[in-house]
């Protein structure tokens, strides 16, 4: 009989997530049912996004994970068992698998994936939902002219330092916001932003006001709070504004702080539009095809953040809020 | 020699505005210059705008009054001398012809109006600024259709009882949210609203879900702060919710109280635009025969609130920010 290891919610974390909000459980693993499908997972995803699912809000785009359920996450995986005829033992999948070694599964929802195009993690980052969420979020929302000054937060990260990227490949002048002299390094000599800010150590109304002296065409925004009003306060007339996250909340105690400057809306004529994946993923082939093509032409670079092991999880999940990640952070399960 | 009477911007005001922020001056009228012409103002219109033309702030879509000028405002009246070929002694003008008694202007931005086709404090509010922001703001920026829920704050105010009245024409179930027992029966008895909400004596988010269950399509903002909080959290997808005002912010001392829940404009996959008037100028004349029509064929109801007395300015404007005024508030001064 095979053990399962696997994340299961203990409580609503309050504030910062911390390992006690976890049961970190050994389970059997039962037989498959008629449909059903095992597969032994090698990556967990690890998301912002995540965040949100584990408060009992019930004010969001999908339900709470209950308490005592494994913690949900994109994962990808490869079949070990299948007793539906749609998956054959072999072939690799992904979809919301879980913070855990197996998961049993329907097969509904899941996506193949081979693993001779790319490396399993890069299906997870830019050729998965951080990829699909860069480009429609950009493209779709955010509707990036040649010439536009476009203004990404959390450029760094895994959604950010695509968007600047392809926002770079339409034409635009990119600037970045991200946390530390490295990551603003990277930014500018790695991918080929034509500035960054470090928003830990500088002035940041200064710094938009000198790196876009015109106004931001398109704010990119990750991360909400002061940013967001800073970027607000420093829009071109008709900007867009589009909201992908606010990573610098999420762990809030307190309500979320919105954003003093919002009435620049009105000034600048500007708007501000939420992006959510989901709505796209109909047209998932052609971003994951079109981006597929600028990483293989050297046009769109990708860093993964591989850590090992799944007991690490509530600590290496917390790098996302505290910055400490380089690049879509990914948790190697086997 | 005449003289005019006229209040000047004394000082910035700090929260709600006092008399003393103003000095109420009295100057001899001076020759007219070639090209200019001398106005006797009938009424001056009193609009939200104003409070925030008396902020030193740089961030505005207009420059902000100078200390010591003419407190800026949009007034209407008669030509009494000219010297400029375009116009005639005896015209009726409508501009930014600020707080006071006379006016030399040299004709650039004014516009003519007619007082045989309606009285004149009308050209100050349905057929004037506050119609055309209601007009475009609701059609252009919110784009309702038939069936839709739209909501409006300061519903009872000048443009918001035009936004629901609009609303309804368009096919449109409204709610309206006002202050007070008298202007929520006055929405629904007298402008055929669906329901209004008192936000000063009801749960604002009960009230809500009561009224509109499967949430609001369009949102049109005039109150900012927990008014558009509560929206924000009972919007319907793919909501628009345009923002035209903050009244509640204007006498803030602090900074403005962003709206903690502009989250769900991801959740949602809502927008959130500002409108501004000035961008719909060129397409006047659309929004007033359209207008027209429909006051002279008793289908849209308008209310003017005309108090008398250039000295009461102060106090009379106050009104628009303690709720007091019912409908569009005017000065009227001779």
């Amino acid at each position: 009989m095979t053990n399962n290891r696997q994340f299961l919610l203990a409580r609503r974390p309050v504030g910062a997530i911390q390992r006690s909000d976890f049961d970190f459980a050994t389970m059997p693993l039962r037989a498959l049912a008629e449909g059903e499908i095992l597969i032994r997972i090698s990556h967990v995803s690890l998301d912002p996004a995540m965040r949100g699912w584990m408060n009992a809000s019930t004010d969001s785009y999908m339900p709470p994970v209950a308490l005592g359920d494994v913690m949900r996450a994109i994962a990808v995986g490869r079949i070990v068992e299948s007793r539906n005829p749609g998956f054959v033992v072999g072939d690799h999948v992904t979809g919301l698998l879980g913070v855990q070694e197996y998961a049993i599964h329907n097969g509904v929802g899941l996506s193949k994936v081979d693993p001779s195009l790319a490396p399993l993690p890069l299906f997870l980052g830019a050729l998965g939902m951080p990829g699909l969420t860069a480009y429609f979020g950009l493209l779709d929302v955010g509707q990036p002219k040649e010439g536009d000054t476009v203004l990404v937060s959390g450029a760094a990260g895994a959604v950010g330092a695509l968007v600047g990227q392809i926002a770079k490949l339409k034409g635009a002048r990119v600037i970045g916001i991200a946390g530390g002299a490295d990551k603003v390094r990277y930014l500018v000599e790695e991918l080929g932003f034509d500035a960054a800010i470090d928003y830990k150590t500088e002035n940041l109304a200064a710094a938009l006001r000198q790196h876009a002296p015109k106004g931001v065409d398109v704010f990119f925004d990750n991360v909400g709070g002061e940013i967001l009003d800073a970027a607000l306060a420093n829009l071109a007339h008709g900007a867009r504004v589009v909201i992908c996250g606010a990573i610098s909340q999420y762990n809030n105690t307190d309500a979320v702080t919105g954003p003093s400057n919002y009435l620049q809306l009105l000034v600048k004529r500007a708007t501000m539009r939420g992006v959510m994946v989901s709505d796209y993923y109909h047209r998932a082939m052609e971003a994951i095809t079109t981006m597929g093509g600028w990483i293989q032409g050297g046009k769109l670079k990708t860093r993964e953040h591989v850590v090992q092991g799944l007991d690490s999880f509530p600590d290496t999940f917390a790098k996302l809020f505290n910055g400490a990640n380089q690049g879509k952070l990914v948790l190697q399960v086997v």
